[in-house]
């Protein structure tokens, strides 16, 4: 049984592997972006938990790699595109790739990317193949549906708090609960434990999210490693804001709409008043229920997981670890 | 046995069918340019030549159709990318969906369209499914590199007539050899009359790309639908082009390098001392020549099909239809 740490340099070995052979494919000006966007970094959580789901039926990992390859790749992808449509200037302390190159080399090398992914589902080799693919399809396309769901909330004035619940779960979580189930698929394991599987890393994706969003705004910058309050900022609908906008009522509401509407003010004076607004409506305590309760289910699904408790060990570890949890 | 037509109209009631299954998705704001895009119309050429090879060899169009949705799908997703790409305004007089919508919608919409195209894959049914979902994606991320290979020819002064063959062989040729193959594949007929098909839709997808440069040149307004002399303005290193700059020496080199570096110049004139150039170095008929080369080559391959010779009519004719011949 490997460790998180030891599966996350495992699998980067084998994504070096793969950047070679890339890098000799032509033309090279549609696959230096690929290779830019790969050799960025990133945590490498989503192939890890997909190798983690694998291990606990199965400890090759051969036929578990291109899967994992291909979510990684995936997940590239539209970070890629979404740096586009977000006009973003760093990834990962990286030039994006649409300015150090062009918007043409970016939207190109993200198709290809997309499709790259698609060629390593092809090298996939279980009698599950079939569903792997299927899953792999439906995942992205939900994945470019909460993307548009994202960008539509920008512009609504109505966003309800179910439908934040349901871009994030399209946007994030489903990626980590398809991760997951196809390291179960790869492994061979039973509908039911793939699903099982797909439900722990639903609800670890939300319960992750929830936390970024609680951290934005009450992190501490230096162990965060963003700038807090960003979200306020930038009027942005996260869970905090969204509770906040559908309890408060009076003279509350007012101040907090008329907090969303200044277009000149000071920083930190804006991120206090919301902060101290969120206090009040007891948003904060709300919001690290609604974490609690689906990080709580995640916990479960792996209980019910028909495996020995030692071989699931590591996801418990994983878990906590996302969750920066001390227990 | 059906005729083009009657396939045509097939495939655009089936179309239509999938169109409606398409209406009821969510985010609308992802889905409505992806139905603005299948609407504009086109000649849906090759999911008709799918469904023709598909019929060499059954008359069931079922488990065609999806392979067929797949491949015009995937046609208009490279359209809707390359017209962000190369700032197009009209297709299929159309507005382009990045000016009617916005370049965020266009990209994400696009990428949509992408992993819809493999959505339909996964509905084929057949014994061949991996293979067709191999020749997909291996089609797929080569015309990604032929839109490359263009789009680096244009600041390129060294492109050879080699480079530009093999481009066009990516970029256009390929999809028409992939999608008669995907027909033959659907219909379980063998892998050497699947792969004879693919040499008949790659070399007429040559012989036709030709066809489009003289044209282009050469054609008459009308009846060719587009402006004559187009890429002779645009400077385009088309098969002429690039022939006549490898043939010409001495003063016509000088001449015609001079034409394609002046930038305030009269159009008409512009385009009858670049056609004058090509006449004397004799690169029509060198570019008909190559063009009749290619469609031969594809008779040829139609020829050796191991199918009754009345099954194949219908393909010979769409061969000299889409050449435009009278014989």
């Amino acid at each position: 049984m490997l460790h998180f740490d030891e599966l996350v340099s495992l699998f980067n070995t084998k994504l070096e592997q793969e950047i070679a052979h890339i890098e000799k494919r032509k033309p090279q000006n549609l696959y230096e972006p690929v290779i830019y966007t790969l050799n960025m970094g990133g945590k490498r959580i989503r192939p890890v938990l997909l190798l983690l789901a694998h291990q606990l039926y199965n400890n090759n990992f051969e036929n578990a790699f291109p899967a994992a390859i291909a979510i990684e790749m995936f997940h590239n992808f539209t970070l890629l595109h979404d740096d586009i449509m977000d006009n973003a200037d760093l990834r990962r302390n990286f030039k994006t790739v649409h300015l150090k190159y062009n918007n043409e080399t970016a939207i190109l090398s993200g198709d290809a990317m997309s499709i790259l992914s698609y060629e390593y589902i092809t090298q996939c080799q279980s009698k599950n193949y079939r569903e792997i693919f299927e899953l792999f399809t439906q995942t992205a396309l939900k994945i470019c549906e909460g993307q548009q769901f994202d960008m539509d909330f920008e512009t609504r004035s109505d966003v309800s708090v179910d439908e934040y619940l349901e871009m994030i779960g399209l946007k994030t979580a489903i990626l980590l609960a398809a991760s997951l189930k196809m390291g179960a698929l790869t492994a061979n394991a039973t509908t039911d434990e793939a699903n099982l599987l797909y439900e722990f890393g639903y609800n670890l994706g939300m319960a992750f999210q929830l936390q970024d969003d609680i951290l934005d705004t009450f992190g501490e910058t230096t162990s965060f490693g963003k700038i807090i309050g960003g979200d306020i900022v930038a009027n942005k609908k996260t869970f905090l804001m969204l509770n906040a906008l559908e309890l408060a009522k009076g003279e509350t509401l007012s101040d907090l709409e008329k907090l969303l509407s200044v277009t000149d003010f000071n920083r930190q004076e804006k991120i206090q008043k919301v902060k101290n607004i969120y206090n009040v409506l007891g948003v904060v305590k709300l919001s690290q229920q609604k974490m609690d309760d689906y990080y709580n289910k995640a916990i479960s699904n792996l209980d019910l997981l028909n495996v020995d408790e030692n071989r699931k060990k590591e996801l418990f570890l994983v878990a906590n670890k996302m969750m920066k949890r001390k227990s």
